[in-house]
């Protein structure tokens, strides 16, 4: 720990105030980048984040166009050539929010109660990415330079899954080009508990859908002597897992990196209990590869999830149908170094080959997004580590993470370098929910914490 | 044939244009039963055919209250207690329509185009019931008496699967009594091939819910480790059927009466051929029992059908969840002694039998129906084929209906006495689709053929 950044560590506690106080501006511009209707408001969200940091003095601010919603771009280069260089990765946009969905508050206008700041975007993402401009504020403003060089790159469609961001980055690699990536769009258990995620999952998505008859038939009609592609379509997904729970899809484990001891070890200190599974859930009992603790299996193992199913007659009542249709969302969780468009082609060959001939079957692509892993022993993940250790109070845990940002690995092979995940959430902050919250004490843990990262980074050089 | 009826068929004739007037006046009344929003028309509806009744001087003309849509009641029993008295069964109620569905014209402004009316109802059933009221009054106003008692009992439920005939039925038992009950309410290939229906399949419609975590969970939070409702649901049903395409619900086709030689070799007439399936369907391919010919599958054999599957995510694009549930609507088609509640009761089983602990599987019964099965060499049947041979031109074949029609097997149930169903439409009449419609020359065949009936029936005696 330094004197430069015990400086910015005590200009963030006196600065408390304002910093929540500009990120609940922020917070009350609804950029809801799934409802095109709000495109108004997801370029004044970018114009406030660049105007911000402008008036921070970063350099070479822009609103950066995309075929989407802009970029946010900034950067303070004044640490020089030879200290490493950090490209922050965050997004200014959110989900949809509607006080009929339960909000207590509305969501665009953010509240502070109970130590939270309630607002859609609190955790996901803006309360999150904001730590790293204030951290980065708070050695401006004392020191008038920080340790590192940062780069920061807020995009504005992560909720739509960002379909613009890889050819953005591609384009301007120059420009964004890094040493290390931290991204803060993640969560931990609780507060104690501090985790920097080494890996995320990657993803396949397709949609299946059956044809049988031209239109829906009446089942008085035509009942026992056609294939009800509904009956088809279970009757396939019925057989996407074996009788031990893992997938039957031939070759999907193929490319799988089979977790070590170490790793083991190191997930098992947060492994869930039985009643604890039980009571997030609220399913009756455990499912899943019984080879695999329950941490394993939603972290570190492949999953194929029925998403969404679909056929004939949902509404009440009775109506008596052989369906034309019916269609399913399937959705892969990759890890380690299975291909989403390997394992596509592999579910793609498998329902194909068992689907009868009396439908007609068709498999989609929907999207894909490539898994990550980084190994937790280099030095940039040690510092982060320290980073927690002297910024937060408590020792993160390295694990894996379930879920997919599929730009991580899209980073981490454009750029070469490792992404630091430093999740400021808490696992029960709602986020996509009714009430989302940012805990105010986790912003300020973050701030501090991201601001010793800087300093622990400029120790390793560029 | 006698001259009471020949006078009779004459009058049906030079009265032809006035009964399609009557016809449209009562087809344009939207009578629609599944829309509350059209409860005034189902009772104009009603006082429509009661005043008709009326003006053509039938006796004890009543619009008569159920718990929901009233019955039109009207009755001439002139004939004397030593003739048979029929009742004829129909009903007023229509399906939904509008122009955006796809109709030509206006629903519920009938036009006559290239010799069919177009309106909603035309076939279904306003103008099959209509054959029977312009039948009566064509003995009425030629020889002032017909030769046998007729009653009507027009109900305004059918299109809602008819919750209070059996109870007005069974209030009214004494007043409805009868010797045979006609329906008009079903139809034929062509015109050259009429047909009886001596059977029809009775229904056992449920629904399935499985209910997995509480509320929708995030696949990469909790994929891997819950055994997903749609799954969970998918594998179920995938084992609804033995790879025979026999249904696999032990006990189910315990109490299936078996087919006849002579009746096997009776539905052989109708066979279809593989190309005439498969351009009726566009389905690629048969399916089904492969013991048993395609009409005997769609008639004579129990069914157990998708209706509907619900889970998750049907909208466009991907969304990433764990649902918290999954349901279907499953129906069976059922035949000979097959008892609904038994049916349900062993669908039930079986179904909780192969679920799995780890979610929550509920099977909830949606409405029952009984099948009908009549001796064809009955009487009755016999008059009626007669009948066809000299009012319609052809003789009828006696068929297995593959659809369900409840009241049939109540009404031999609560009276004791055969149902005939001489189905004046055309299997591509359109029923419940847009531009549904009605062969004028049918209409008018069909009334002769009823004029005939009614005069074979007095033949037989009370």
């Amino acid at each position: 720990m330094t004197q430069l950044s015990n400086a910015a560590r005590q200009y963030s506690r006196t600065h408390a105030e304002q910093f929540r106080k500009e990120l609940r501006d922020f917070l009350s511009i609804p950029s809801i980048s799934t409802d095109p209707t709000h495109a108004p408001d997801m370029r004044r969200a970018a114009e406030w984040l660049a105007a911000h940091m402008q008036d921070l003095n970063l350099e070479n601010v822009q609103v950066m166009e995309t075929a989407g919603y802009p970029v946010a771009y900034g950067e303070w280069l004044g640490a020089g050539p030879d200290k490493p260089t950090v490209l922050v990765y965050g997004h200014y946009d959110v989900v949809p929010a509607e006080m009929a969905d339960g909000w207590e508050t509305p969501p665009f206008e953010p509240v502070e109660k109970d130590g939270k700041i309630y607002a859609r975007g609190a955790t996901d993402d803006k309360g999150q990415l904001f730590i790293h401009v204030k951290a980065l504020e708070s050695y401006l403003k004392t020191a008038g330079h920080a340790p590192v060089n940062v780069k920061f790159l807020i995009e504005g469609e992560e909720e739509v899954a960002s379909p613009n961001l890889v050819p953005f980055i591609k384009e301007h690699l120059d420009l964004l080009m890094a040493d290390v990536c931290i991204i803060s769009d993640t969560s931990m258990r609780t507060i104690e508990e501090p985790a920097i995620l080494h890996s995320l999952r990657g993803m396949t998505y397709v949609e299946v859908e059956v044809q049988g008859p031209t239109d829906d038939l009446h089942s008085g009609l035509w009942g026992g002597a056609v294939h009800n592609p509904a009956l088809a379509l279970v009757e396939i997904l019925g057989k996407l897992y074996n009788p031990d729970n893992t997938i039957a899809v031939p070759g999907f484990y193929d490319d799988v990196v089979p977790l070590t001891a170490e790793e083991r070890a190191m997930i098992a200190k947060t492994d869930l209990t039985e009643a604890q599974y039980k009571q997030s859930t609220g399913v009756p009992a455990v499912w899943g590869d019984a080879n695999y603790s329950i941490r394993e299996r939603i972290s570190a193992r492949p999953t194929l999830d029925i998403n969404g199913l679909w056929s004939g007659w949902a509404g009440p009542g009775p109506k008596t149908i052989v369906p034309a249709k019916a269609g399913a969302k399937l959705s892969s969780r990759l890890v380690g170094n299975q291909d989403p468009h390997k394992i596509f082609e592999q579910i793609k060959s498998y329902i194909e080959a068992i689907a009868p001939p009396t439908v007609k079957v068709t498999v989609r692509l929907v999207t894909t997004g490539k898994a990550a892993l980084f190994p937790f022993d280099i030095p940039e993940m040690q510092a982060a580590s320290r980073a927690y250790e002297q910024g937060w109070g408590a020792t993160p845990l390295f694990t894996r993470g379930g879920g997919s940002i599929p730009v991580v690995a899209e980073i981490a092979d454009l750029m070469g370098i490792p992404v630091v995940l430093m999740g400021f959430g808490l696992d029960d902050d709602g986020l996509h929910s009714p009430n989302e919250r940012f805990s105010i004490e986790m912003f300020h843990r973050g701030i501090e914490t991201a601001i010793v990262y800087l300093d622990e980074l400029a120790q390793l050089g560029s």
